[in-house]
Formats: structure tokens, C-alpha cells, sequence
């Protein structure tokens, strides 16, 4: 090599690394999490214990079904009939009558024509984004999207427009200029930091005056929003159109674990035959579909559950607005309150747990707006006193400044 | 526009598609499928009846604990007590106290300093291989790797080399000529259509001399190979290695949902603080925990389990190839048999499920090498008449030509 001519230009930019000791192979994430440390951004798991008795202001319970006697006990069941596990990807072994069964039930509930059950939210919007757009398509995006979408969109090999948040008039402007004939609208409906709702049917109108899809990650909508929970795609009067394909997680209102794709049968298929996060991953659980179908029931069989939900939402907004706190006003279950720093957003949070109350804490960097907050949300059990002692727990424990 | 001057060129490079009616959106979708159809590449989910008593050759099941009594029971009343979901993600309300001890067992009984549960393999290979790279590393890849670990690299943005299968020559080769300082070697154990082993201890060898990392996806190796099942990563004496992590499913030899990681503790802190498909996913569900952990129980108390696979796998391909077909010599649960086409592959299947025997069947373009094949999987409780009867059905559905 020494020798080689002026032809080996490429050669001699090469790094060939010495050995390293083992043991020094993983020193740089030692510096990773030291800078971290530095910006406060370590985070812990606070396990909760089985009889835990906290107020709980920060799952996705909404419609509190996950320890409902009904769903718990449909997933007990459903585990000694079928099995712990589904033994294979949906396309070998893994698919149960179960799951037919369930997604035949998310169709006809939500107005879509054909359903399919991934293992998670987060596998789901892989798929979906992946399977419905790839490098012959564009795809536009509020910059505000949920992780997996994002995921989804980086995955897919498309021309991307992330634009800013809740902007109708830059959608429309990033569709009409893009370079791909074949287009996809990539939205959450409630999004997940201050909970408020995309504007679903101006998206849809924008989507068919420029011949694109639209994607709507209803994580947060279905089960809350709609007459019955249907979610805010059928909210929207998008329930069963040919150019719309819903997601939904099963781990929210339906208090158990999954995914879910609604959309026209022929998405269905494709997403069958295409999907990579569906077809190289194990089936879901036989007890987390049957938790599932059976939270589907219960909410067929209790239509007022979601106006609790948001009556809930509602109350404990305005009670927090009272009390003197910026708060985002609820589309759905979620409840932002603006907090002076993420130091004290930090420190508020851990003061309500101190007292029994468990809220949310967002801050920057996974906030995409800069704002630290305490994220709050409810749900359809929470009593009255629940919602009082919220407010008196959030308002004592405030930072000074805020 | 038609007015513009010369300095508007990349205006005029755009598209602006017409208003199409939303019917026909996804049109574009049939013409894929009809080009499915043609190539035979068309997939049909084909659910089990809870009562099915087919032979299953072709589920990861491997030890037979899915349906277990002891598991699914522990399934049961995980689900009663803990609830059928977990309510959130593992950094906010999702983390139980059940998840800790499954991560503390499951580090425990391979030899790792620590374990980190994600709600599938899928999700816990993504997670891995994005948060060990990056934009300033190298990633050397065996081109055989589990379609998880592909995303996950494509996702990275790390230099992507991705060299012949078991080809190590070409993996120092390609770890000597980065271009990055950062390097991350990631393979299958066990590749999953041929059941065949990576050579783990040359590998570390070579990430060592190279100043590489070394990621292994041990799911077709957990609980079927090593002493006591503890998978290859530790049969291969690289248990609490320091520069070697593992990532293994929970659905396969454990019976049950989910996946985790294991490897030193900065890794899985690190992990903790910025893999996207931990932090932005919902906890795995209670039930999915409980059978994990009560399998890894099972497997502990019967060490013979593992090598009831084995031999079982050993049986079943000589008396295949006994019988005259090119057989695979399985080094743990998977043996691969090669059919003369992707037609008479699927034809087979289609014969031998008739027959009650479920076989998988594996064809271009999910085979890397092009080649068609059944793909059959062993579990510990299969019995001496269980061999026999699948190698006569085997056998009695064979294509003429094979």
C-alpha cells in the first residue's frame, strides 16, 4: 500500500482503528450520560408496586377498563384457553381466531371497512407509514407527530415535509409543491404533549384537492372522542372513506396492549403482504386481544364513558385555570400546564408524587416547543374528590414563580 | 408561472397533481397486489381455532411452554392482579414492579450485568441497534439479519456495511476500512431460515482486534442452546462480556410476548435514556411479564428442556435426509429443506397442512439466497411418533422432483 500510485485516493482515507481493551469499548456512553447528567435529562424508572394507591394523572387509562374486572378477567381467561403467547408472526403460526375476532370488531365499531392487530401503537404507525408511502411517494407531516410516526417516516424512504405545527395553509402549500405524484398526510388527531386536535375534515379536504392520503394516528382520540368513543377520524365524518386509514393503540382506552390499522380492505391486504413491522413480528398476545375485545364491549355496553372522560377533562382544567395556571384547554383527555423552567417542572412533579398525586413532566428536548409542562390526563373513574384533590395537591406543590 | 424568467427553474420542476376522487387514492395499491398476484406473492392470514390439533413444525415455541400450565397460569393471574395493560410508557406509569424482576432474572440467569424488557423483539432490535450508533459510527452486518435488525440500521444513520453471509474474512475486512471511529458488528446467533449458527467467538475476536462493539440477536439461541438454555451468546463464553450485547424474544422459547436486551449496565442505562422504541412505547403488558418469568422458572427448574430441542432437531433432519432431501443439520430448533421451486414449496405446505402437519414455508424474495424451502421448527415436547409422523407426512407430499 505504501507503493500504491495517486490511484488509491480512497484507500488512504481509511481509518483502521487500533485494538481497544474490551472493557473500554462502551467509554463513550460513560461521556454520552455524563453530558446528559450536565442538562438534567437522566431518566429513572419508578416502578409501581401491585398495590400502588396513587391518584393517577399520567397513564392513558382513559376510560379506566385496564384493571376492569371484565377486561382483567377476559385476559385470564383468554391466557389458560390460548396460551401465553401466540408462537409466530401473524403470516406462520401467530394469527388466533382471536385476533380475526377483534379486528372484525374494530372495524364495525369504528365505521372502517377492515382492521388489522400489530403487537403495538408503535409497530403499527411503522407499518402503516411504511407500507403506504416509500421513494416513489411524498410525505407531508405536522412536525409534531408522535416518535413512532416519525420512525415511520424515516424508514420510508419518501420525500419528507415535517411542517410547523397545526398549519393548515403549509400543509396544503407542501402538498401542491411536492415532486412526487403519490401522497401521504401524516398526522396525530390528539396530539400527545398539550393534547389538542388536528383539523381533520380541513386535512382531509386539503388531501383530496391534491390527491393524497391521509394517516391519522388516533392513539389519543379513539375511545374518547366521537358519539361513543369512536374516535375523532369518525368524529371527523372520515369513518370508512376510501382515502383515510386510521391507527389506534389498544393500551389507552381499551386498557390492554396492541395496535391497530383501520382502513379500506385493499390497505388491509397490503399491509398483510408489505408491512415489515407486521410480518417479522410476533403476534399479539392472546391475552392483550382479548383484554381488548372485551374493553370494546364494555364501552359498546357504557356509550357515556368517553363524555366523562372529557367532562373530567374539562373540570380539571378550568379548576387548574382558577387556580391561576397556564393550561392548554382539553380537546380529549390529555392537559398541558406551562411550567416557569424544566428544573421546576422536575421538582413540581416529584413534589405531587411525594403526595400520592402522579402527573406527567415534559420538558425539553421531547417537547417540541421549548415549554416544560406537567402533562396531565384522566380518566372516565376518576371521582370528584379524585379531581379536588388533584387541584389541591398540583396548586400546593407549585413552583413559586409559575 | 408561463411568465416567470430563467431564475424560477425549481418552480417549474413541480408537480402539482389534479384533485383525484377519493375513491381512487389507493388505486395504486391493486396494481401492487395484481403484481403480487402474478409474481405468487400474495399472503393469507390463516387463524388458528383454540381447539387445533395440528402438528406444529413451523411456531417458535420451542420449549413447549406457551400453553403450559404453570405459564399461561402465571399469565392469569398477572392479568387479575396487575391489570390487562400497564397503562403507559415504562418512563411514566408503565414500569412495574413485575418488569424489574423479570429483567433482574432474565440478567441473572445469562450472566449479564442487566436486562431491559421491551414489548417485543422487534421493538427491543431497534432500540439496540439505534442507540449504540449513530451518525458517527460504522455498522458491520452480516446480510442475513433478522428484517429488525435492518430497520434498525437503515434508522441508525450510521455507515452501513453489509457483507456476505458468515463471511467473517469479509466482516474484518469491512471493520479494518471504516471510515468511523465508532463501530458496531450486529448478527443473528442462529439465522433464522436456516437455522445456522454465526461463529460467535470469532466475531467478538475480530470486534476486539477492530475496537468494535458486538450486538447479538440471540432469539432462535435463548433456551435452546448452552448449558441450560442460557442461548449462544453465553455458550460462546461471552456472558458479561463488556463489549457484547444481546437481545433476545420472550415469545419464542419463553412462550410468551416481548422482548429484551441484555448487557452491561451503561448500555442499559443508556438505553433507558434514548431508545425511541422504549421511551415513545407502552410497557408490556402485565401478563406478557408474568409468563416470561414463570417460563425462565420452568426452564431453570428442567435444564434437560433445551436438549430435548436439540435432539429433536437432530432426529427430525437425518431422518429427513434419510429419507432423501437436502437437509440442513440443524444447530438448534430450526431445519430448513429445500424445494425445487417457490411453486412446489408452497404446494407441499399446502399438502402437509392438509395432512395436519403446519409447516412453514419460506420463498424469494424473504430468502435471501433465492432458495424455496420448508422451513421446519422442533419444540421439547415433541414425541418419538410426533418425528415419525412428520417425516411420513413430510415425505408423502413431497413434489416429484425434489
Amino acid at each position: 500500500m505504501p507503493d500504491a500510485g495517486g490511484g488509491d485516493a480512497t484507500l488512504r482515507d481509511v481509518t483502521s482503528p487500533a485494538p481497544t481493551p474490551p472493557e473500554q469499548t462502551f467509554d463513550w456512553l460513560d461521556a454520552e450520560a455524563g453530558k446528559r447528567g450536565d442538562a438534567g435529562l437522566v431518566r429513572q424508572l419508578r416502578p409501581r408496586a401491585a398495590g400502588d394507591r396513587d391518584l393517577d394523572l399520567a397513564g392513558n387509562d382513559y376510560l379506566g377498563l385496564a384493571k376492569d374486572k371484565r377486561v382483567a378477567g377476559a385476559a385470564a381467561a383468554a391466557a389458560l384457553k390460548w396460551g401465553a403467547g401466540s408462537t409466530g408472526s401473524r403470516l406462520v403460526t401467530g394469527s388466533l381466531e382471536l385476533h380475526t375476532e377483534l379486528e372484525h370488531e374494530l372495524a364495525r365499531f369504528c365505521g372502517a371497512q377492515a382492521a388489522l392487530v400489530f403487537s403495538s401503537g408503535f409497530t403499527a404507525n411503522l407499518g402503516a407509514v411504511t407500507a403506504l408511502s416509500g421513494h416513489e411517494s411524498a410525505i407531508v407531516t405536522d412536525k409534531y407527530i408522535h416518535a413512532s410516526l416519525i420512525e415511520g417516516c424515516r424508514l420510508s424512504r419518501a420525500d419528507i415535509a415535517a411542517v410547523a405545527h397545526s398549519d393548515l395553509a403549509a400543509i396544503t402549500h407542501a402538498l401542491s409543491t411536492r415532486r412526487k405524484e403519490r401522497a401521504l398526510v401524516v398526522t396525530d388527531s390528539v396530539f400527545s404533549v398539550d393534547g389538542d386536535l388536528a383539523p381533520l375534515p380541513e386535512l382531509a379536504e386539503a388531501c383530496r384537492a391534491h390527491g393524497a392520503a391521509l394517516l391519522v394516528d388516533d392513539a389519543h382520540g379513539f375511545g374518547v372522542l366521537g358519539d361513543a368513543g369512536q374516535g375523532a377520524v369518525h368524529a371527523a365524518g372520515l369513518a370508512g372513506a376510501p382515502d383515510v386509514v386510521t391507527t389506534i393503540t389498544l393500551s389507552k382506552s381499551l386498557g390492554a396492549q396492541g395496535g391497530a390499522v383501520l382502513g379500506p380492505r385493499r390497505v388491509i391486504k397490503h399491509l398483510v403482504d408489505t408491512a415489515r413491522s407486521f410480518i417479522f413480528d410476533t403476534a399479539l398476545a392472546p391475552a392483550s386481544a382479548a383484554a381488548a375485545l372485551a374493553a370494546l364491549g364494555v364501552l359498546r355496553s357504557e356509550p357515556e364513558l368517553p363524555s366523562r372522560v372529557l367532562t373530567a377533562a374539562g373540570t380539571l382544567a378550568v379548576q387548574l385555570k382558577d387556580a391561576g395556571f397556564t393550561v392548554s384547554l382539553p380537546d380529549a383527555a390529555v392537559i398541558s400546564v406551562h411550567a416557569p423552567s424544566p428544573e421546576a417542572a422536575v421538582a413540581w412533579a416529584a413534589r405531587c408524587a411525594e403526595q400520592g398525586v402522579r402527573v406527567g413532566c415534559f420538558r425539553p428536548p421531547s417537547v417540541p416547543d421549548g415549554i416544560s409542562r406537567l402533562r396531565l390526563t384522566v380518566r372516565a373513574d376518576l371521582t370528584e374528590s379524585d379531581l379536588d384533590t388533584a387541584v389541591k395537591v398540583i396548586s400546593s406543590c407549585a413552583p413559586a414563580a409559575s
